[in-house]
């Protein structure tokens, strides 16, 4: 039983059903009636005008947004141990051509507004260090914790007086809203937020993410940017398709409750054993070496994180059922 | 009826089937069991060693292998029509961090060594010019026409004696090989092509290409170059499975030869309207705006190619029922 | 004698005696007395605010200001010779981050509203093209002749009508606007030219040329693409004395009327040969190869212009005494 | 008084007077008599065969070392408080086309083998993680140390052992080779040094830095790459003649001697308050606030480093009649 990604988790049956109801010709691009109804369909879910396009995958959106918030001369403030900064291979680097990731520190990968000006106080407002110009900050974070809107809003009220953009890495928004029980607008615009990358993949997408744009003006440069980054698909129909799916009858929240509850699974039988509370759908465990390998043996598999530690993943497919064999093996170690 | 593009076309059900035979539990990115069959499967294929890689794009296996031939500050020469040249928005700029493309003349969107030698020879070997480092051609052309196995080896005679890397966009590779009836072997690596962009998605595929590597040392950096330009995907095998999908009983090659016969057909009853051969699946017909608004009248969509032609592009899943009455069509103008 | 760049003559002895006098300590980089002094200098030699900005080469010069102009997706359109496109290896290209150069075609390397246009009209409205952001002349141009204020203005009309962002790359602009005698006004801003690349190390400068906004916001960006690019000098008070000395009394319009007055003297006794008219200090002449050869054997340098011309470039220090002996071997050709 | 920067100081006279001898017409760019000695001069200096650049800034010769040894997908190991990572406005990002700087720790602004390890001991080796491949240490430090031979040595060791380039930023190279008393090549390629920015600027120079490559091969890109940046001079023999005159009679140890025996009396003094120890031209002062103000009341100019500390520079020109009223002043505070 794998429980070491939501990454390889299979694709929900309405998503390849969306897929078969697209396999039908139209123009090609973002031309098509499905790409057409994105604005719309994210538009209402976000209550407020918004851009949204279609993107491969999370590295793509989010370095599109990046791009699109920040110059090549600029610096984007972000968590030492974001996604950004860690695992996309130097994307953001690539897509700004050369801006700065500049690091900030906190509990469970979580920036505060405190942490955010310790990055920007000690720069110097002159041409020889590199101003911050953008804030990204990631929810539900790395560490399955969530950012809930009025935290969102206080980093909004920091980027706002320093002039910074701000982006909001959703490779797990959908897990963050299931866990706060909140409109996705008051996670984001409503508090400052003018990008996010919307994940979908991790959470029973096949190949397609959202990214929105909340001040629309910036989704102009940006497909300019998409099709240069060879991320304009010339069937494009089919990356609509899976998020119109995903967006119909909220089988996004659903799925995202679905994997939170099979990680407050696993998290109930392992309080003592938790590094970070369990809020998304995310379990990191203090596990010995030789607890792990007793897990690993039952079947179960997952990623070791730094010493002594594990890392456990809950997809959106993982029923009670699933995971209670786990959770048992757990409160057995 | 829609003739304006091989893009619009939909995916072969073997594809959708392939997919959903994917959709299950596997390892993230490219470890799965699909991905890692690609080498070996595409080897078969071209009676070599290659490396090949799923890239969802062309334009973006294009770029990629552009930038593992060619450095920033050097140039790739190729056609002034070529599609990376004239539709990519700049792609492989982008890729290649600058380097720059040093354009070629030749009917029909096809390179010579002659013209290759024309582009080349005025530059000085010195630091002031941007020195060409690559070549890159497409087979089929952007016109439809087709470099054989001889043109392709006289080609690569001159970029091995001027040091060129040598790539080639095969976007309709399978259109040229079911026109040639060529090994694919013969028509690259045996013609000193050092990477192809081996088009899928034109001819029945949904989202992905295959970046082959006759030179397997070629792959490794572009394996970080993948992942940096947001192409990893993280559910790689949907796109494995594609390929696999259509090198299966070689479908690629049974919907390369639909789409040829196709085309053929239309050019028979348009022999005086033809403005380059037609050896792919493309046409390119002679049409006064009031005959092209005529065959519009009657349910054909299709591009405007410049004043007075007409682009005409045949897809895979369109058999002699489909075409006949455009043909019949443009055989009453 | 060398007759082959202006480039290689030697610094005025005012500029060197300006070094010296700028030989003591004072605040690094542009802090420094003598660079604050630079905008009001050349707003009033121009009539209007302007920013300048001291850079050591044209090369740096022109694509600081093209990368001021256009973004990373853009187009830039210039001649098929202009300088930065033949001869600063990719330069644009590098300080844009990718930028295409779109190359238009006009006798002598000028180019007319009509030939902006055939560039720019066949390139369709969307993201797979490139999009022209900016124009870039030469004036002087890479052939010794000289675009007047009416030919400026009915250009940045052009751009103005299509959104272009205006740069003059004027290397030898000293040289133009001695050949027209009008203002430095007349030629820039008044036609609508937003930047200007100022060139004075090849008019008897050292080392320092003046990059100028004619609109001061674009100086604000580039100041930090300046120090990232490492031409944001130390003791920056060496570039700017040399400018300012050269400003001093009009010493840039007598040395560029003297190197101009010398190509004259060349071009009068060669009136059958000219490839060009000759308009400021470049002579272009049609010479044998044996013809080249006899020149040589009498001592004189110059560089062959592909096969059947020559170039030759007459510099601020060289006076009729050492022309004379030129014109006098061509004349007995 | 003026010890806010060595940047700050005047030029030597031998440097001017190198200008104004080598103010005569000779070849463009670096074919000129002057630039060809350098590779000669620069291998005798340090006893191997080395290509040696003239390039005008710290930065841009820095960051051309970098762009030579590091790939854009790779990253470069460095002090936190280094000078690429911290005053260079992300000119090496620029340069290197977005690889990444991979921070290290360290007392002083010295990495140990140690501190390389950490950072890269827990990068895994996987296409999401950016791998290192280069390595740049400072030399004297941004705070005034020196790294001995046996110190680059063992880093050279780790350099190799992990297939790092190695360059070392020697802005104040001079100051380190004074102090120690060792050849220039024990302090680097001796010790697996790739590539050195000797830094003349700071120590008499006007605007010549010297991009020394130890191993040749290195060379042949970085010419394309300073072209393509702006960075060769048409004049170059100006820059060449400014490092062939600090080498004669040994004028940079000579300089550079002098400016460390200036730091080491301001040092004598102030024993108690010195924050790291003083080796090279800096001096490094705990100050409150109130003694800082005494101190420019007296009419001496430094920067704040920090709350409670200050930064001292000395410069090759200031002798001990310069500098002892400011050692009084600091003993008497």
């Amino acid at each position: 039983m794998r429980f070491f990604s939501d990454n390889a988790a299979a694709a929900h049956p309405a998503v390849l059903d969306a897929l078969r109801a697209a396999n039908t010709l139209d123009t090609a691009y973002d031309g098509d009636a499905w790409s057409k109804r994105l604005d719309g369909a994210f538009s209402k879910l976000f209550e407020t005008d918004v851009r949204a396009l279609w993107i491969a995958t999370g590295t793509a959106a989010n370095s599109l947004a990046l791009a699109a918030l920040c110059p090549p001369f600029g610096g984007v403030v972000c968590h030492r141990e974001a996604h950004i900064n860690v695992d996309e291979c130097g994307a953001p680097e690539f897509f700004t051509h050369g801006a700065k990731l500049l690091l900030g520190e906190g509990e469970g990968a979580k920036l505060t507004p405190e942490a955010v000006e310790a990055v920007c106080a000690p720069i110097r407002n002159d041409v020889h260090q590199v101003q911050p110009r953008a804030l990204s900050i990631t929810n539900a974070t790395e560490y399955g914790g969530v950012y809930t809107p009025d935290e969102v809003g206080a980093l909004g009220e920091v980027a706002k007086r320093r002039g910074l953009g701000f982006h909001m890495d959703g490779a797990r928004f959908a897990n963050a809203v299931a866990h706060l029980g909140c409109s996705p607008a008051d996670l984001t615009w409503r508090g400052g937020v003018d990008a996010l990358s919307f994940g979908f993949v991790k959470n029973g997408g096949l190949s397609a993410e959202a990214l929105i744009f909340f001040k629309p003006e910036l989704a102009d440069a940006t497909l300019y940017r998409r099709k240069r980054a060879g991320h304009l698909f010339s069937k494009g129909r089919y990356l609509a398709a899976q998020l119109l799916a995903m967006l119909e009858g909220d089988l996004w929240l659903d799925n995202a409750r679905a994997a939170n509850r099979g990680a407050a699974l696993l998290a109930n039988g392992a309080a003592g054993r938790l590094v970070h509370p369990v809020e998304a759908n995310e379990v990191f465990l203090r596990v010995t070496a030789e607890e792990a390998a007793k897990l690993r043996a039952l079947g179960f598999d997952f990623y070791d994180w730094g010493v002594g530690e594990a890392r456990l993943v809950v997809s959106w497919d993982q029923d009670e059922a699933a995971i209670r064999p786990l959770a048992d093996a757990i409160a057995a170690l």
